[in-house]
């Protein structure tokens, strides 16, 4: 059985979809982690949104910051977790300035010995022009390694480009 | 046979030199069903360049918005039909303000059963940093859908990079 | 045994580490061709810092401009020649209005029969929404057209992401 497997893509590429379809293959009660918070209307109605689309076996746990205990969460009410998504995850870090190295490194020792399967999503963001600014840059080179760090805790990764998959390690 | 195939890359990934090559191979009497249109010297001369380098075999037809007309007049005139390129129709849908879901249900419907066999290329857009300006993002949206509707609705499906393709639907 | 490998990526995707690990593969006595220059104190201590990571068997030239040279120094120091990378070598060629397409050719014309074999490191760039600048669109098609150029002068081919990589050429 996977422990943990990784969702790479870039924006509306579907790996949202994929990562969901994956999870309920994978059990009867998933629990979706959302790193977003409701900030505004629009993000609020998006998330209710969402939710509904999910269905009714899922449960839903709030985590912007703090994976490792969400984690435990979830194995607590469900059989199989995702966590949806590293890059706005990776970003609530850099504003709160926390250890971004030291965070990776907490959440990949948590993705080698789940207590149930984890799915995450993340998006690839390195593939267009150097950014202007220095803190673009900075997201941009974080994201590169949290990638790669995370991808190597995984059993699996892929790749989504229009709703459709390429496995990068299985 | 195939009904539809997309192409999908990046700016400058050979894309549409594959494209080219799969219509080609599809028949010999091939139809280029040209979204861009001449606003401007350079764009007509890059036109005219491009046109001379298909060969006499290539028929043209101009259409910004309308593609399933031009699907239709495709298929009076030739054997195989090549679309280049859905990022330049979704620009330019956005410009007159259509609406874009209806229009990518409208041709959605006419690959699922073309008289013609039909070639799309298409841009994948959505692998940088999230762009600065909320149409940017808007559009970026937009291409990440309509290549998931499209690709649906295609038999096959390519992604290109340095002029080498991997296939992701076949 | 190959002649030329070009491992393309995004920013920080692992593809320098995975052609290093091609490279100490590939030989014993490995060179480093650096097209970085050390223009400031951070760009010097990067450059210090890659050099003690990649291990005491390496050698380093650097050659910011002059690929094929290059190559020959590295032919008469060692067995496995590392070209990283391709994105700031057409960055300093662009700077120093070096004529692109007849130094691609030259490059290319060395990898078809090099003296020892070559592993090159490029950027794919094409994947967001298109530059703002001219500058930026410019260099975007440069890039792309620079990959598919070399892509084909080279016996294989692979694309790096989250530190993985798929064959696109073989």
């Amino acid at each position: 059985m996977l422990k943990a497997q990784l969702i790479l893509g870039g924006a509306r590429s579907g790996k949202s979809r994929r990562a969901l379809a994956l999870a309920n293959d994978a059990g009867s009660s998933p629990v979706f982690v959302a790193t977003a918070e409701a900030e505004d209307n629009e993000m609020a109605e998006r998330i209710v949104r969402h939710k509904a689309e999910r269905g009714s076996e899922w449960s839903t746990l709030e985590a912007p910051l703090d994976l490792v205990p969400a984690l435990g969460a979830a194995a607590r009410q469900g059989d199989v977790c995702l966590i949806d998504c590293l890059t706005l995850w990776l970003s609530n870090l850099m504003h709160q300035d926390r250890d971004i190295e030291a965070e990776t490194a907490k959440l990949c020792d948590a993705l080698l010995n789940p207590q149930i399967p984890v799915i995450l999503v993340s998006n690839e963001v390195g593939l267009g022009l150097v950014p202007d600014t220095p803190l673009g840059r900075a997201f941009r080179d974080a994201q590169g390694r949290l990638n790669q760090t995370v991808a190597r805790a995984c059993d699996r990764v892929e790749f989504v480009a229009a709703g459709l998959s390429i496995t990068l390690k299985d």
